[in-house]
């Protein structure tokens, strides 16, 4: 049928799934075993959320981040057979590094995971005399080795894509400044090579409502036929604070920072309790999603109120359908 | 008796109306069934809250405040037979506007509607290059005729008197500024025509407490034999943002920007959980009343968190000797 | 010849002048005399600026923003043979007002006087609970009545049309907050009466460069041929604090909200060392603006610094060239 | 055995106590009775939280902050038999003063109260233009005689030692500003007689994590083995505003401002609903601790999102040793 | 004659003296000499101001506020034979102190002398975790003996008394916050040894105008037969930053705390080019006065735009009869 | 001589150049002509400042930073025979640019030229949704070709080094905000080809005193036999706003993020009435160093109060040694 998107990626049949309730009017919708991941699932964990997985051999693995009770921001491996049952290793993770002014580890939070030729990069905003865009490797999720940093600081929300693009590997980014940024656009930039980094574009930019202050990156884009399916948040400020919501655009698929729809609407946005109280309330963030080219099955990873991770469920169809008759 | 106090409005037996629970120690008392409207009645809606309703034939109609998920502010007619259960448009209100500058719809919110003359008055935050007040009639809750601004921006909680006084229309609003505003005084001002306004006067300032930061009217003034019954809310900046509660005043008859009495407490606060989490949390905010001349029963319909609206009950009686013998 | 601006209004052959020096590249020229009322001219003046002169008799009378040394804002009456060399009354202007609550002063800044109908109509910034627009009258410039203010609080730089526009009054005026307001738009009102404004349009917003924080009316509008002829301030803001400079635009005549033209330059900034230094470094801020209708020579009032006071000089052909061909 | 850590104090064997937890990891856990005093207790108390208990007879007495509905901060006197279920006096205390200028309550809020020479001490957050550390004592907890204030203001959190060092009376406290401080040290400061202070001496900033925007004792320090054995809070600043946990420390029992070890986790933190919902979100602030000496048993009270009053226990040598592998 | 004030001091008939000018209209007028001391005096000196001078034997000594040209904040000794050139030493003071954790130099600012029993004081803000204010006394200005710092942090222009009061040595100083504080009242302290301070009254706190922002006291009071003599610096906010001028006012003699009159206009202003640019423009800073008892000649020192030193003279008749006829 | 320093670089006797005026003891002195470019000297500049000179063939060309009347920011190419009087073009340099979205002027400031192989590169402040680095190059100061911006918004102060470092092109830049950034550090990046970034490395922070706030790169380094030789701007944040002086440092020659030496004062501050007064008070900022390799001689141009042009002068020897014996 004409209104069927094809997905350019893997079957991935087993990804966790649940189906959509009885009633449920929403095109994104909520796990009941949320949150799948507790606060204190570690010994001094205070908080694990904002976290990527990939399907990794039969199973799934993860990069999570875990503040600790001193409140430190550490990057954890993790595994797990269903992807909802989750293991994550009690130590941080090391990266390797050849010159310590970068690899020494200052502070590392909102990893994202990106199967890339042989391997999987991951990214998250690392500590270097301000926030900016780490990048490593790795191919067993047990050893990472450490690239240069991307940008200059100060920038967070570092997204790879899935594949080269006109030859360059190419990233979206969100450049802010040295606290809690009140503003945030959605930039691409493309390397030769992971460690040079150029041809800056403007993608996007906040515009009303639940994407007035702030827009950033969430999971790794999915290619589709009708362009790359970007998932992205989008901030509010209220009288008492930042609210986080979730949206969804389509990127052209040749020139990404050329955005095709965005939905005015958000598509999920903080309304459980898990949500709307913990240490940041009213936070709802995805770093990943899983998606099933076969079916169309996407599993959303978010943070919750930067305190638990939970998941949400959508279809391609369903997103791509419903942000292309949403659109601004 | 002497502290019999008379209210000159209508008789409306049917308000809906909840006694007071057994050791209930305060003068305004929740309803049960709260919240009576959720966050997600209408398909698209993000919250409703902060809303006007009134006595319709032998109904109710009511102007909502309706938050879409794109979190744009829109204004929505909704009828009730009970008061308690409401059918609401799921199409915002159109309004009928001879100039296109005034008629062209930005954003409107916590509307109050008011009985006067022959007509129901809806008054609003409407924003014309900033927020102000902006003033439509209707006869039937189908059809609405905007008028011309009140005032210039910055202005909110526009509340006009059930009656001419003194033979001038009259109406409270709190200037204020363009943004999240960190103060804001209760003015009164009049009007030949509805249309210009002037002989503005200072009514009420914050003071201490509950207060502190910003006070704004609530629901349509209730006229008694003491004076204009008048509910307002108040504002405290707390580390972590702003708390909402409700207070009451006495104003003088016929110069009504004279206050008689005003509470040192409040009536009542942000403590049940739709009350205390949400869109924003820690904000009851009431914007009706419903008031039976014959029980002096007063049913207040107020937004909780700005996500959802309650109901919580009172009597005029009961009240007024609270504000009296709690006055600052 | 067709760039000829006619000037509908009285012919002044006697207003202060000087020619345009030789060289002077600029469509505005100041005063060798600058600054031609100094801060100390009273005995407690601590500044004297931002004030207004008009045409009285055969002679200019004026309302003069005086600061004491206690830096209180009041205004003071003056009279002048010349223009230039004026007689400031020592004492400040006590306005006579029906109502103590409107008539007790408390501060007064920035007047501007507008002959109107039979009589002077002064309106100044009035602190009424904040600032707003306080109106008053004069026939001669020793007794003023004052009218009820025209807007609620907060606003500055009210400034009236020099007749009625569609058989009504007509101000210009800044909407603001309550304190150094970073942000001003002006807006356009009316008024049957004097008292009762309402009909509110908004003119127009800052825009980049020398306006980009926020704009002012100044002098009393000039009805030209071409429209209505508006010098305005302009604000930006640097790292070191708000400048104020000058620009100017046409009004539509009959609908005085619609710009016809408006520089994108500005037409006089702060640049002589009295502007440069003193209370508030770097103010230009005209306030008066006498025009001889025969020759179309304009002589504008500036405040310097917000410390004294200074002439500059510009044609009413010239100007409106300028405007014309240096419009946004 | 050598862990052992002596606790220089009472042996109060009936301290309130709850075992911890099958399964608890944490080295403080909280009562299941939580929170144990209620916000509305009192007719008129909005909120009962941040209080001071004692062992006092055979019993316990209390100094409680207690705002009432008008949101005024008031302190109250209380009596319990067991320490959990407590008689709270509906009236504020009336402090004894001879001079009336000090002795003229303003406000008064977050009291410590300390057994000291022959008498108990309190000392609070006092209004004197500004607030300030007041100091009273009293024999009884019926008549309380006020003292000069400690300091000059700004100045909040301040607490005694239980007995003289070096001969003079030595309080903690944390220096601040006039509204919601975004920073805060601890100092230490000495007085031969209770009324001069000097000698100051720095003790401890804020660092990273949970302790990052400012720093504040808590309860009456423990004398041990190891030093003394303070708790206190510590404060991170998140996009949506303040996070109160709370750490601790041992500090030399000569030069208590020598701070021996400090932990770099926090040792409680808000988690339960009581904790993250309330008139200030996300606040755990501790008050006060009853410690057996015989047993190491500790019992806090601490106040639960500036709402409510909850306890929490742990050992003496639990804590220090806690404190001594996991310090900064 | 009744208007005679009389001086408790001694005779200075060789300090230095300028005869007010013709037609100067003013209480206090400016040295024709000024800026007596220039900002490059100092190999190194980047500005010389905030300054405090001294009759010392048949010479004048003083302590100057010199910042070098790192923009670090010294004090070093100077001497004069005439109070208008100075020869200071090249090398800042070193504070010989006991203990070196007050010892340790961070920073030192605005120092004020006064001679008291039979030594000289030296009081100025000193960086300790903060600014406070330190002490140290000297017999010759060149061997500094430092004390405790006075006050816990953060606070600001510590002005000593000249004699003790009931018995305790009496101290003016402004509490403050860590940064360009926005705020700042008077407080009066009290001392048995000049170690411990106690007894914190309120002495003065901004008022309207020129003093809107900030008060603090100045040179050390002139004791005279109606009332202590305290010269004070108030600040104003204007849009471009704040304003320094001076007053002046009469406290009573057995309790300073009680102001008996103030002056509600400033005596000086920055008005000179020297006042109105600098390192920070627009400040008037006075930190010393000589006053000769038998003519009541006064010579006062005051720093100009932190920048250079200038000299302004006044007479103990003249501005005892200012303050008290133009008393708030 | 063991202190003579080696320049690697060009003999350029016939720059611009002053003898030390006898007495100054200061290692920099400005020009008796300055400010050498006055603020109009184009019929519609607002001021001239803040531009960069290079030697070219016999002249010596430049591109400058000319604010016009509007107040927008633009850059203008200009010639001179002698360096010091200067034909700069009337109309803006317009970039030649392959894509669109970059050659879109917005605005430009604060350039910098820098000779870098056959070319001369021109770095400045671009305008791209967001200030950023832009980069172009020219042969002829007549056309100018425009490469892709060198990195993500938001960053100032791109300069370039005049040879390849280790086989990349290398640049220093200061990541800021969307503001009047009140941070900055300096970092350095490398590029293979001038369009792709990376290996950032941080190179200096704010430190106490007159470069507390921020810190930015000046002129394009000049390379010795000590290091490379940094001019660079701080910034102090005054109660009255910033203040920028300049500083200098010595750079390892092969790994220029390793700073050697760096000055603790300033070697030029604002202190004559142009660099006081201006559109920013209190600026001096230096963006080009002409260097004689032969003599040692150094010509800075820089900006004046954000308003005029101005010459210093210094010669390598002497300010190589005043950085190693004035280093941090």
């Amino acid at each position: 049928m004409s209104d069927k998107v094809t997905v350019i990626g893997s079957n991935l049949p087993n990804i966790p799934w649940e189906e959509k309730p009885e009633g449920c009017k929403t095109v994104v919708w909520r796990s009941a075993r949320n949150p799948i991941i507790p606060r204190d699932l570690l010994p001094d964990s205070n908080s694990i959320f904002n976290s990527a997985v990939v399907p990794f051999k039969d199973k799934y693995a993860g990069v999570f981040r875990v503040d600790n009770t001193a409140r430190q921001m550490r990057l954890h491996s993790g595994m797990s057979e269903d992807g909802v049952n989750w293991a994550i290793s009690e130590k941080p993770i090391r990266f390797i590094c050849g010159d310590p002014e970068i690899g020494n580890f200052v502070y590392g939070y909102d990893p994202r995971v990106c199967r890339l030729d042989d391997r999987y990069y991951v990214t998250w905003c690392n500590g270097y005399h301000g926030p900016t865009i780490g990048i490593a490797y790795t191919y067993d999720f047990q050893e990472y080795r450490q690239l240069e940093n991307a940008f200059l600081p100060f920038n967070r929300n570092g997204v790879l894509f899935p594949r080269k693009i006109n030859g360059k590997y190419a990233m979206l980014s969100r450049p802010s400044d040295n606290g809690h940024t009140p503003f945030g656009d959605i930039y691409y930039s493309e390397s030769p090579d992971m460690t040079h980094w150029g041809c800056h574009r403007h993608v996007m930019s906040p515009v009303g409502g639940w994407q007035s202050t702030k827009v950033g990156a969430g999971p790794t884009p999915i290619e589709t036929s009708e362009g790359w399916l970007l998932i992205y948040h989008g901030v509010l400020t209220s009288c008492n604070g930042f609210v986080y919501s979730t949206g969804a655009a389509l990127l052209d698929l040749e020139r990404p920072w050329k955005v095709l729809y965005r939905t005015a609407p958000y598509i999920m946005n903080p309304t459980a309790l898990y949500e709307l109280t913990g240490d940041t309330p009213n936070v709802v963030f995805p770093c990943a999603a899983l998606c099933d080219a076969g079916t169309g099955r996407i599993t959303m990873y978010y943070g919750a109120a930067d305190t638990v991770t939970g998941l949400a469920f959508t279809t391609v169809d369903g997103l791509v359908g419903y942000i292309k008759s949403n659109s601004i």
